[in-house]
């Protein structure tokens, strides 16, 4: 499918609205037929039924009952633009990966027909450096402070938050992206009008004044558990990896896992509490090498970043003074007291080392400052 | 070094003692010096200087100031036994593995001498299915809730909890191996009879009434920071695996699961919150891929057992009803509202499905009672 930065006409506009409201997604035969055709013929075809059989079973249901200018008109009402694989806007190297998985057979992977979009960032602005921050919607206190966490740090570097606006986890990484003044995108399950979860209505609002709301259901679509299924795998194709802060055992996040896995990017997951059942989700991906554990914004951004670009800090514990020592030194220190005086014959027995590597290693030992001795004897001295 | 199940003479018993007191450990040149001259021999030699410089080097601080007779005598009145590479009770295969480490020139992993033994079970009996249970002193109470869970559970399994005695996760491993009234063996850092640390001198008993309580080091030998680096090998060899309940970047624990890695033993850790100090050792662990991660005995037991012989059970989601339904059944019973009737007509529309295949579906639905219909249209049965 050719992408050009120019304007659509209206008609062929129309024709993409038609084509994104008659099939159910994913419609990988249907996806086919315009890549073949173009917008404006695959739709009259589809329209007159004049397809082959794959394309029937995708459009026979709405061929007759849908309109492309009214729904362009009812989204305009909305202040949603319908943005197609031939806008500069369309994110295309990134719905390439889900063209790449239907091509070997994945066709419940095909790609969006077509992207209805509020807000002013566009999916191509978007799917430059993106992460996907996922998972449970009855998530714990701990659950939502890690994702506000990682959404915070990873909007600050610059990384666009990508979620799907549900309560819990999601809600709580697009907060703190927004929080720290940063881009995140939420992309739905239903029309992007919909506000749904209701209780998000001023969230999603904030999200599409800051980012982008999105969807491939046209205006008007309404959420099913479906829907949410096929949703997460544009989640999963539009970012560079997917992290999985808490999930149960069965999970939509474990579905967006399981799909980023398979178009070949990282998922991550966190960990939490072996008594939460919210975390074991994420446990057993990390136990069944399917994710990566993460424990901040470093570590994604190690992960999604191309090699080098991206490191997270070393975890390097507090350096000690007696960290240079060799094991030698270290023994005779260590069996020196700061209070009790202790003789050369004494250290002798007590560290069964030689008198003459005793007598040796406590002129170094002074000379640094790590011991003292008087008239009595030796002491260590603390530092 | 040949094991035989055989009494050992008082004369050879004192010139082990001699042996074991005479080195600080590891001792890798004395240890082969014994191998090939057998103890008693070994020991006069070493008592009177006659032996190789590398040997000298291990033993010229003590060798006339140790008296293996009353090292003896000391133990016996404090209800301590010696265990040597000759007694039936000495745990051979495992005490292998230091002797193969010692062989590939890590000097540092030196088997140890003997072991001065406190309880009735032998270091043969511990090692043949034992795990060891590791983690900070300063555990909070989540790790030591851990801790006593795994403890508990790997102990009504019939696994020998094997421990440090310290403060917090060891303890508390040890406390839920005795709470299971099953086998737990703490390894000493000192002298077997010297309850350290002071507060755990009651757990210590009980550990000895009902397990193993011992140490390389022979009854007098005060505790000391590098002894707790060098007991530790021990602590990872008697084992078939080391689980890290919780630590910190710079830990002990960190220490055993190296040497368990080294020895090529399983080394796992228990995740928890990502805010943690006291996890990041585990975490870093994990996603180094250092250590697997774990989140109860029977992940333990599925990762230290031969392969068959312990299964972790399946981590399977609860099966709802509708699992057994193909996508297009799914699609179509989601379409459904439990109150609100709909037309066939409504459904296809609504689903984006052919007419025909919807009204196939209806059929296979209404069968297995998941959807009913009366004369005004389609509910759903929630089940």
């Amino acid at each position: 499918m050719s992408v050009s930065a120019g304007a659509v006409s209206h008609e062929r506009l129309c024709a993409w609205a038609y084509l994104s409201a008659v099939v159910e997604p994913p419609a990988p035969a249907s996806y086919g037929f315009v890549a073949v055709h173009g917008a404006e013929i695959a739709a009259d075809r589809i329209r007159s039924g004049n397809v082959p059989g794959a394309v029937v079973n995708e459009t026979a249901a709405r061929r007759e009952h849908v309109c492309g200018a009214e729904l362009l008109e009812r989204a305009h009402r909305s202040g949603i633009r319908l943005v197609t694989p031939e806008h500069g806007e369309w994110p295309g190297s990134r719905s390439a990966f889900l063209e790449g998985a239907t091509e070997v057979g994945l066709s419940g992977l095909a790609a969006p027909m077509a992207l209805w979009c509020r807000g002013n960032v566009s999916p191509e602005a978007v799917s430059r450096s993106a992460v996907a921050v996922v998972g449970a919607r009855a998530a714990t206190g701990y659950g939502e402070s890690c994702a506000a966490e990682l959404g915070y740090e990873l909007a600050r570097s610059g990384t666009t938050v990508v979620s799907g606006a549900a309560y819990g986890i999601d809600g709580a990484a697009h907060r703190g992206a927004l929080a720290a003044g940063g881009a995140t995108a939420a992309i739905l399950a239903c029309g992007p009008e919909l506000d749904y979860p209701a209780g998000h209505a001023r969230l999603i609002a904030r999200i599409a004044e800051n980012g982008l709301v999105c969807s491939e259901y046209p205006p008007g679509t309404p959420p099913r558990k479906h829907r949410f299924l096929v949703r997460n795998r544009l989640i999963a194709a539009v970012t560079d990896g997917t992290v999985v802060v808490e999930a149960g055992l069965r999970s939509g996040a474990g579905n967006t896992a399981t799909t980023t896995d398979t178009l070949g990017l990282p998922v991550m997951a966190v960990p939490g509490p072996v008594t939460s059942a919210n975390s074991s989700g994420c446990h057993e991906l990390i136990r069944s090498g399917k994710a990566v554990l993460v424990t901040g914004a470093p570590d994604v951004l190690e992960l999604v970043s191309d090699i080098g670009t991206a490191r997270a800090p070393e975890r390097e514990p507090t350096p000690r003074p007696t960290d240079e020592l060799d094991e030698v030194s270290k023994r005779v220190h260590d069996s020196l007291s700061p209070t009790r005086r202790r003789t050369v014959e004494q250290l002798v027995h007590e560290t069964g080392i030689t008198r003459k590597s005793v007598v040796t290693c406590l002129s170094a030992l002074e000379i640094s400052g790590f011991v003292r001795c008087d008239d009595r004897g030796w002491t260590r001295c603390d530092q």
